[in-house]
């Protein structure tokens, strides 16, 4: 029995989020019956965490266990040739039984990428969202830096979280503007941790402020108030992707 | 009567094209369909070329003539919130009774992009050629500068064209690589016009000269021969983007 860890890409768009669930296609679906196809066996797959509806990946990482005798380097070819063209494993390793996509990882990063133009760019829409009216990039920056740091964000998820601690970590958040585009620009979050709607609703409370409906010190007063009412809306799926998880024993 | 002229850009993956057919949507038609529902009239649009089948474009040049009051200002932002949102309209300007999208061109613009990777990006899939082989760039930049000047192009027509008269010029023809993406190029041709296919045999037999199964010296001979089965196999028509159409007088 080995245990394997992978790094896939997904797009998003087509499916119901990465958990299986009834009566809808997701990720985790594919690639179970992916593994179920090429080794006969009924795998379970684990990632690092959810994605919703729409959300795309460039780094999600997921792990599962087989007694299949393909060797570790062949296991990538044999997946893509096997998924569908939306969906991509860009890595595969062995890790120790130890390992646990979801349990290990130290650090994810989210981003979201806006266009800031008149137009939209056609040949992305599915992958940033369009904002046509002029934002304020340095309030929302100024609003997303409060955000650093150990906090409760039950102002950030949704209110029908079933999690009971809502206090997670953000190591870093930072805004970066597309080299050679300049209305595009990305929003990324490196927390070790991520509660449903977290990074859409944060987005969604940057675009306030970037608009001039809310301040960028407002940010604070959000997150002490601990109420989803008081933080802006939720941020539209497609702009996001989880960017990258981190997995401290990995790094070594 | 007004005779305006609008710059579009498409995603081609899900039309059959530019022009209009039976049983099959293209783009020509879903812009008449937008102007009769915004008009009341039926409108024909009159374009620079026509696209094949999931061939993109990021400026196609139409033309039409339209009796109705709307002032020439607010056609793009009136277009674009009918239109599906794989089509959108550029810019609209008025013309004069003589501009015709077609027959005015000066210049037009192919790019035909490839991603030289092991992987592909999946996000990007429907907009370049996927090709994990090494290439020799340097063989195919040396092949494609052959084709440059006043030359009959049926080596690289397909054979059912209906053309005649298969003498072009290229005007010019480049390779850039991507800014900060190494791995994508962009195979740009520019011409007084383009046969049917032209495009896309004259990457396909750039390919093989990429994989070193025809030499860059060969494409002269290749063109003299006048011979479709000379040349390549015609590359797959996502790669490809109808990138710009000029027009002297409008440059003026």
């Amino acid at each position: 029995m080995k245990r394997l860890c992978m790094i896939v890409a997904y797009d998003g768009s087509d499916y119901h989020g990465f958990q299986i669930q009834p009566n809808a296609i997701t990720i985790q679906e594919v690639l179970q019956q992916t593994l179920h196809h090429i080794t006969g066996e009924h795998i379970h797959v684990s990632g690092s965490g959810r994605t919703d509806a729409g959300v795309h990946a460039r780094g999600q990482v997921i792990h599962f266990c087989t007694n299949s005798p393909i060797p570790t380097e062949r296991w990538t070819r044999i997946m893509n040739s096997h998924l569908p063209d939306d969906i991509l494993v860009k890595e595969t390793r062995e890790v120790p039984p130890t390992f646990h996509a979801r349990k290990s990882a130290s650090r994810k990063t989210y981003r979201y990428t806006i266009r800031n133009s008149q137009l939209p760019d056609i040949f992305r829409r599915k992958y940033e969202l369009h904002v046509p009216r002029p934002l304020d990039w340095e309030a929302m920056e100024s609003g997303l830096k409060q955000l650093i740091g150990e906090h409760d964000f039950t102002s950030f998820t949704s209110s029908r979280t079933d999690k009971i601690n809502r206090v997670r970590t953000l190591f870093d958040c930072w805004i970066k503007q597309e080299a050679n585009d300049p209305e595009v620009r990305h929003i990324y979050l490196c927390g070790n941790g991520f509660l449903y709607n977290m990074v859409r609703n944060i987005v969604g409370t940057l675009l306030e402020i970037g608009r001039g409906a809310l301040k960028s010190s407002d940010m604070a007063a959000i997150m002490a108030a601990r109420d989803r009412t008081c933080a802006g809306p939720t941020a539209p799926p497609h702009g996001l992707a989880l960017w990258e998880v981190q997995y401290d024993a990995m790094d070594e």
